[in-house]
């Protein structure tokens, strides 16, 4: 199952909103198959570590980081492929909660004469396709924080220079993580202060939709992000009391406007989530800067960061940090982070972690 | 010398203000005898070596991290000893600048005939003694910085709780770091807020001085500091204008008043700095807050900085953060640190560094 979950996580960015499976099929201590699900649309992993095993799969036992499917999507049932291959005995590391499927492969394959056992490493594979589960269970992406700052905690200098915190390498990094999710967050005071392109370079597996929480409709139309609307898809989620030519001439110039009518910031932010979930976007990454940070932070909604902290020190009372809004008072409440990653890219120190729900 | 180099530093905190110095002696590729500085008062280095090489030195080659003392001061001339094993060559890596010896001693032991070079790993060796370097050359410790933060990088929450942000495997790193400097100094702001008691526990190589730079002699006698500086000395950095009543009851709680005169804040750090110079201290700890902080670094004066990043969020556009102060505007002229070790304490993330010169 740990292999299975290892090359499950191949599929990290290119599966979406589909969760990342693997699969392994064994005769005794030998594998005779693999694989893991690559793409959306593609063939599922049970599939491809089928077609490996080939007639060797009859009476072998098939290790699955996900409960099977048994209902047609972008392709026929695994279930099915399962039975007509003779495996002997299925082993699920959890149920999926798909509401087509919930429990109903596992019977299938059940009732087809398998023997079948479900949860051996489940928390590994729940940790793995969090944000699918998340989306699942809420109707709302994974939130992804990240931010560059320098070993005194500043993301920008007391004039609101950033260009450039990181080195290369982190903003080569950086990249790569916008290349895997759906949606890029930032709010307006980042391009009026820095005027981000937010694409992805190089390409990554997905063209993230660029979205910019901006109540009153107030960036720029000679923003790099609006010039290039056209190419690149942007959103603009406003106040209903943003002004209308604004918004018209936003919409003239290719963005989408989305009208979050809600009372205050925090329902602004839940209301844009529901949205892109509605649009079953799994991942969204929140680039800053530190205002919205702050009040998504403020609202509860963080669920990753991903930290460069370069070598460097800028001081300053008046320069802002990662995280702005109200903050915790208490230290015994503080958000605590799972630490997953701690690496060094050249001179930076890269760490990526998870919140820990209480 | 990479091996001498290598020995020197276990010197650490235990020879200042004497510096870390590192003996080998070598017959061909054979070591045949090797020591270091290992306390104040000592046998140096190379009496050491020269011990345990025995009979062996006469015509070996010797490689010391600096130049052999040619004076008396705790101990004899170590020229002398040298001359006297019969060393044939004797490879320094730099000049000791200390004014009694300056070049002084290579040269007695070319007038002995001993051939001498001088200069390999020379970098290595200025990096290993630069707070030795400094004292001599400016007269003023070298400055270390240290402070816990979050991912956030905040120092406190919004309601000023620091306590405990870093976990008790960065906490007893940090009294490591205490107990091998000469004095640790906070702001007045710290002792308010956090009464700190700023011993080394467990007791380290020597017993820093406490010093509170409190301008107006504001800290209460109540104040852990001050009921116990009759133990633990405690020196209070106050300005000319501090209340006289005050500084009266401090002195009779036991502690030492110094009264910097000086027209601004970066003139009585520096002050404060030859004073602690003059009474020959290496290293001097600053353990914050935030304002202090700001204020050494303002004034260009931090050259090493421990930092102990903790797995925590707090968020709040009012936590303070390490270092406050004017700070940088421009990102190009921010403080470059040369990363000097990474490493996980627990979950927490430590990281060290010094600052690179301009």
């Amino acid at each position: 199952m740990a292999r299975a979950l290892e090359i499950a996580a191949q599929g990290r960015g290119k599966v979406e909103p589909n969760p990342m499976v693997g699969c392994v099929i064994a005769r005794g201590a030998e594998i005779i198959g693999e694989g893991y699900h690559q793409r959306y649309g593609g063939p599922h992993a049970e599939i491809e570590a089928l077609r490996v095993a080939g007639p060797r799969a009859k009476g072998a036992v098939m290790y699955v980081t996900l409960e099977p499917c048994c209902h047609h999507g972008k392709t026929p049932p695994c279930t099915e492929a399962v039975i007509a291959a003779g495996i002997a005995r299925v082993v699920a590391a959890m149920q999926d909660p798909f509401a087509q499927v919930a429990g109903k492969g596992l019977e299938a394959l059940r009732r087809a004469g398998i023997e079948v056992s479900c949860g051996l490493m489940e928390a590994e594979a729940r940790e793995l396709n969090a944000p699918y589960l998340k989306l699942l269970a809420v109707g709302r992406p994974w939130v992804i924080a990240k931010w560059a700052m320098t070993l005194d905690g500043k993301i920008a200098t007391v004039a609101h220079e950033s260009r450039w915190i990181s080195g290369p390498a982190s903003r080569a990094r950086s990249h790569r993580l916008r290349g895997r999710v759906d949606a890029i967050l930032v709010g307006s005071g980042t391009v009026l202060a820095d005027d981000p392109l937010l694409t992805v370079r190089p390409p990554g597996d997905r063209t993230p939709l660029r979205v910019v929480l901006d109540g009153r409709a107030r960036i720029p139309l000679e923003s790099q992000l609006v010039r290039t609307a056209r190419e690149t898809p942007v959103l603009i989620a406003v106040n209903e009391s943003a002004d209308g030519g604004a918004r018209k001439a936003l919409e003239a110039a290719g963005c989408e406007i989305l009208v979050c009518p809600a009372a205050d910031g925090a329902a602004r932010l839940d209301f844009l989530l529901a949205e892109l979930g509605k649009r079953r976007m799994t991942n969204v990454l929140i680039e800053g800067g530190s205002r919205l940070l702050g009040a998504v932070f403020d609202a509860g909604m963080i669920d990753e960061v991903h930290v460069f902290a370069a070598p460097k020190l800028l001081g300053g009372k008046a320069a802002p940090t990662p995280i702005a809004g109200s903050g915790i008072p208490r230290i015994t409440a503080a958000k605590e982070v799972r630490v997953l990653a701690v690496e060094r890219l050249d001179s930076d120190i890269y760490i990526q972690g998870r919140l820990t729900r209480p």
